[in-house]
């Protein structure tokens, strides 16, 4: 694990770093000092570790919890590189589409196939991360919708010290192998008027999950439309669950 | 309206009255002068205005938001007189239903015709609520589940100085002629395995609400295991609500 910077800024520090090839970012509170509970953050498609809906919610993670919080680049995103697999699988799905095949299975089999990578990525970062004297091991969550919600929940099912999580945007077909495996406290979001994600495969997606403790928040609005209100709520969920 | 007798316990006062033939109950902070916001809480069907499921809910807003609280008894309720021409139509649904008939429609055939006597005797609860100091004019909520919820659909749909109400455990059936006419803002919980609201009925009357800010709240469990968590969620929500 490498530092290549540090900033500070209303009470967070920011230390970008890279393990191996995977840059990421790990946020603590300004002059953070012993072991806290540890949020991992998986951003959306196309996005990366810094992206505003990750950093916002980041900081008030370590702002308002004391938490320390770690995102990192997922591969094809951010600062790494294209990945000629990755390229060649979207034109081809692209081609399909046209020819009238349905677009959502074919995202569902895409993202399986780099939750292979990520899952692996993640539990040595986390690994990584908790090695270090203002991080070191408490329990961990998990943040992450859309893409994030479809690599959260096979890393979720996989990761024993994950004991919460925050997902959403993401349906069923991606996650149905994993989604039963999830067992942690979960609060899942929902867009009602999802233009990405049909309503019903959300809904089924919450229903697959295995933890008897759920909480399903729908608002309306669109796949990028997740109202402020619920960023107060995950502060609160985590603050409740992570020691 | 008539005041009958007043405790105090863990910081609030309760008052019971009568207005009229209604009798009621009175939450306020101990010591409350001047105005603030009102919850009008509604009960479940065979509750009453103190049942654990109204009180513990009606005493964390007066503590923990400094709200006063209301609660009457619906009609054939509680301390109420029974009323024949619902025990009538209670033993005609019955027996619609031993001969095949769908109880869902009963039930919310009947709610109707007990919202169009609760909605104005709850509109003059407010009236005279409002004249005492230490309640005075400023925001009303709505509280409600189930029967609460098939009443408070109507009345929130009436009464403009409602600005924000939690309602859940109902639906669409019961309520769908009014729940368009709902526009403030609505946290709506639906138990996801309710065996008495049909999971798509919930969800059908959260869909219909005309409200802009809408937010469904869905746990697993039966009609009655809303989860404790649940509580805190309302508490901010009119907090953030009422002024």
């Amino acid at each position: 694990m490498r530092f290549i910077s540090e900033t500070s800024a209303d009470g967070v520090r920011e230390q970008l770093f890279t393990l191996g090839e995977i840059p990421g970012v790990l946020w603590t509170p300004d002059g953070a000092v012993g072991p806290r509970p540890l949020v991992v953050m998986g951003h959306g498609g196309g996005q990366h570790k810094k992206a505003p809906g990750v950093s916002v919610r980041a900081r008030r993670f370590a702002v308002e919890c004391g938490f320390a919080v770690v995102a990192v680049d997922v591969p094809a995103h951010g600062d790494r590189p294209k990945v000629d697999e990755y390229d060649r699988i979207v034109a081809e799905n692209q081609a399909r589409v046209e020819a009238g095949e349905e677009l959502a299975p074919l995202i569902a089999e895409f993202q399986a196939l780099v939750a292979r990578q990520t899952v692996p990525e993640w539990r040595g970062v986390v690994d990584a991360v908790q090695d270090l004297d203002h991080v070191g091991r408490r329990d961990v969550g998990y943040w992450g919708v859309s893409l994030g919600c479809g690599l959260g929940v096979p890393f979720v099912a996989a990761e024993p010290r994950v004991r919460a999580a925050v997902l959403g945007l993401g349906g069923v077909l991606a996650s149905a192998d994993f989604a039963p495996l999830v067992t942690v406290p979960v609060e899942f979001l929902v867009q009602w008027d999802d233009e990405r994600v049909p309503r019903e495969q959300g809904l089924a997606l919450f229903d697959a999950l295995g933890s008897v403790e759920k909480s399903l928040h729908a608002n309306p609005g669109l796949h990028g439309e997740i109202p402020a209100f619920e960023i107060d709520s995950a502060v609160r969920f985590f603050a409740r669950h992570l020691r």
